[in-house]
């Protein structure tokens, strides 16, 4: 979910060698390729799923998995069941999850755009919504590993040291 | 979800003092006076969600939240934010989720009933999604306490009594 502190999970399993593939940054290359006049990178990501289905972005990802030629990866930002099936055809899948409560994560976010007016708890709150309505609440509830982020950095950072020996040692 | 560790968490809040109450009991209750014949209780629980809408158990808990007369309850069952807002217009809910990895769940429910061979992974796996559909997902997503009970039931017994403490001195 937003806020839950995802992305500094994602760059410690970078920092300690894990090869990491981002979703979003898969969606953002086949939108500067694909794009139409004025299109925004919301509108593309709604238009191609409607064209080309739901489990879009993680074909494209699973392009890029096998490219890369390595024996564990580390995917960020999976949206649903659906497309964690399509990685399961890839191989072997565990899903780790980030939980930080919704309070912390609004809070994080605010303090971040400090400058941007138009955020609001409520506005947070329906964006929250709308994520879950593509299903990562069904992707959180099935996790192999939780991570919880409800208290400082350095606790979040020591946790996710824990789990990267775990998965190396696997 | 099933053999998450749930109902231990609740028994230790009610050994702890606090007034816990069951939906499942409720919906029960409501079964043992309102059935049809030979109706089986999964039966009635689809059919009165289909006659009196999803969130009726949680309508039939809340009269009963006001009987008590209490100034804090534990809710024991949630399935939906849909229920979940009908419990906010009697008061300020916070969520408590408790995560166990799928594949721990399905050990302890299998442990459970050993005698039962109809039961599988496979067939484990399909109740999860059930139970996903329901809406649960988004509850355990949007979690304002999340218990993980990813190693032994001591463990988990000490983590449910810091929230116990944490919540009772709020």
């Amino acid at each position: 979910m937003p806020g839950s502190g995802k992305t500094l999970v994602a760059k410690t399993f970078r920092a300690e060698g894990f090869y990491v593939i981002s979703m979003g940054d898969i969606l953002r290359q086949d939108f500067e390729k694909n794009k139409m006049p004025n299109e925004s990178l919301m509108e593309y990501a709604i238009r191609i799923r409607k064209e080309k289905g739901d489990e879009i972005i993680a074909k494209l990802t699973s392009i890029e998995i096998e490219k890369v030629n390595q024996m564990k990866v580390l995917i960020d930002g999976v949206r649903s069941m659906k497309e964690v099936n399509v990685f399961q055809q890839a191989g072997s899948v565990e899903i780790i999850a980030v939980h930080s409560p919704p309070r912390l994560r609004y809070q994080r976010i605010l303090q971040r755009a400090r400058e941007d007016d138009t955020l609001s708890e409520i506005w947070l709150r329906e964006r929250d919504l709308a994520e879950l309505s593509l299903g990562i609440g069904e992707v959180i509830a099935l996790a192999d590993y939780m991570i919880l982020n409800d208290s400082d950095m350095e606790t979040l950072k020591q946790n996710v040291l824990r789990l990267v020996m775990a998965l190396k040692s696997d």
